[in-house]
């Protein structure tokens, strides 16, 4: 039993969002995993690591969809449920870096995509779909190589097609020494293409972070994203804050301008309260308010 | 890792129910929990606490629906499954109470609806649904405080509506001092009001409870619902016997008469063997037969 | 906390089967399991055990199945999923054996078909299939008993029909003594009769298995299998080889006629590589191929 280690979050709140009723939230996921580690011997390691995801306001599996029929087309979606929709990994470790397979984070995701969002791309003031044009979190089927060398972040990812028309691809590369960390990232799979490229800047009185997101669909319809973030230490919590805007650069249209706002505020050492806040002053909702809302969450960690 | 508690619950046996073949059942919930603590200073925890429920039977998730479409009427009914069907909350608990965010018991449930059924509501012999006239058992997207002040117990819940006709709210309050517990409780929705008072005693030769509950549907049925039990030490158990009468007062009938009887052998501090037994004398199965039937389990508590 | 153990198996690779894309794979069946035991004095012991299946390469239940119309007849296939595929027991235990309740392996697969294939059944080499006409592996509503004396293995078990026109009977007795290993079981239902038989013999360079499979199905048919197997240390793993033959005995015609091979490798304790090939000379794939093909995988116990 001692290979094994839980560990998990619950998270819950309250979220109002223009358009919508008040409702019960859980902004960054809540988790319960599972992970454990063995030596093999030569500075080697076996690793495993399954991650469900939850959503705590209803009890269910937070990818659990009951499908259904679309009235006016016929339609019919299937039910699904990836219960350990996190991840579900093995693999080995080593001082070459750690290979994992089965369903995990793309290499942009982890190495690139979400690093300069203050927000972590969760909650009403998410800014990285946005600033960074986010196509893929996860993958199935994935072959996941990581590494880190003298301050450089190596990492590459493939999604097996298994007779889908192209696999998922991924790469990210940055460089982190000291206050600094910058780095580039992309995905390609048969729907899009994203690339991505981020700065963030740590300077004590604010981690300051940059983004840059495009996307070009298969269609050829091309999106730039930009994104601008600060993290700032006040009082015994953190400011969240940033802008971020997307631009359709086929039509020369800018689709979302959204500015985010958001308070941290540590109870503990794994508990904590966060408020976020979100405008965008370009998209609207279906009743022609400007998209955007705030959420107030408890999460505990353990 | 010290920070997670694994509890749980696994049981299985028989039951015949009149009018149904002999199947393997499970009368109380087999389960699987996770829940941990920590502590913010000053008095106060941060608490979490999922818990699964499941089928041993089958191995499917206790709530697991395949959905299915209705032959007659081609209404189709999605698939559906609450994994952490047990509670999935997150809170904060202190010398003021506890407050519970997620999906968790109506404070009627468990402050005063479950109290007196010696059978605890569940099984051949349980008498609960009908005396004390069961709505709610748990709630999606709630908030629960629950908290004691000199015997005083007091629970207030609301379950958000989030775009619903009308939200859920409960309460409960009840005072319990010695051998003495007496209380309390509502359950109030869009689809019908309960409510309910226990009274139990405990006189050490038996354990006496007396039970009432009341319905109101939105459509102005009420049914009125009566139960009288007794828990009594006997040998290494206790006997498990009631009554409870349910009444639509609308059409002055008496629906359910009902009589249960049981017996609770311990094997040890963790398992037990539990016979239950029960009949309706005014309800009847499809094919005329008396309501009733009986089960013969084995539970584990781990 | 202590009568919780947690284990399990992670395991991902690759699997190419012809007629088919190259696919991410998982042969063994990944899991995650909770077993405990008290003892109740006597000798006796209460236990329980839950295993959940799942598929590293989606993160999904196992068992999940989104269900589906069938375009050609418009039948509808409800969705399943069975999250604790492996197993969900509680009984007890004592110098007379075991008896569980609730979902499990038939008395049959346990003590009888799954003892000679050196490749456990699994993988692009598995030999079970054909060799021993595996109908029934797990069984729900089961009561399933065994014992050991003196080196004979009995097992029995039965799957309650709750309705449905036949129950699943299953029985398995064997010998074991130093290097031999012999026996026969049956598993009978509604749909078919199964009884195998088994013996393996270790003579230290290798463990030879010798299996027979009889099938007969409702409507007459039957089928006879058969199984040739060796298990060779070799280096520092062991090398998997077998043939196993299907013949349809009411046409006189040999369906299947499989040879296996493999290479399993252990990296330590608890993690091994696998590799298994297998090509079935009788069988064609739907494009007129030989069904066979390869698989590399890397197993992970904890």
């Amino acid at each position: 039993q001692s290979s094994v280690t839980i560990y998990g979050k619950v998270e819950a709140g309250l979220q109002k969002m223009n358009g919508d009723s008040l409702k019960m939230t859980n902004i960054h996921g809540s988790r319960l995993g599972f992970r454990g580690a063995e030596d093999l011997g030569g500075g080697l390691q076996a690793k495993f690591q399954i991650e469900h995801r939850f959503s705590p306001d209803t009890g269910m599996d937070a990818t659990y969809s009951p499908g259904g029929t679309n009235p006016a087309t016929g339609v019919v979606t299937p039910a699904s449920s990836t219960f350990w929709n996190g991840m579900s990994t093995v693999g080995l470790a080593g001082s070459f870096g750690e290979i994992r397979l089965g369903r995990y984070y793309s290499a942009n995701f982890l190495g690139a995509n979400n690093k300069p969002d203050p927000f972590g791309g969760d909650g009403a003031g998410a800014l990285r779909g946005i600033g960074m044009q986010t196509t893929h979190v996860r993958t199935a089927n994935i072959i996941h190589y990581s590494g880190s060398f003298s301050g450089v972040n190596v990492a590459v990812s493939t999604g097996l097609k298994e007779g889908a028309a192209k696999a998922h691809n991924s790469f990210a590369v940055g460089y982190a020494n000291g206050p600094l960390d910058v780095g580039v990232g992309a995905d390609k799979d048969a729907g899009s293409d994203v690339t991505n490229a981020y700065a963030t800047y740590d300077l004590g009185v604010a981690k300051l972070a940059f983004g840059l997101g495009n996307k070009k669909t298969a269609a050829g319809v091309k999106t730039e994203g930009l994104l601008f973030g600060a993290t700032i230490p006040a009082g015994p919590g953190k400011v969240l804050v940033g802008v971020a805007q997307a631009k359709n650069k086929t039509t020369d249209t800018t689709t979302n301008q959204k500015v985010g706002l958001g308070y941290y505020y540590p109870l503990s050492k794994r508990t904590a309260l966060e408020f976020t806040y979100g405008r965008d002053s370009k998209a609207k909702t279906a009743t022609g308010k400007n998209v955007g809302g705030a959420d107030f969450t408890l999460h505990h960690n353990f």
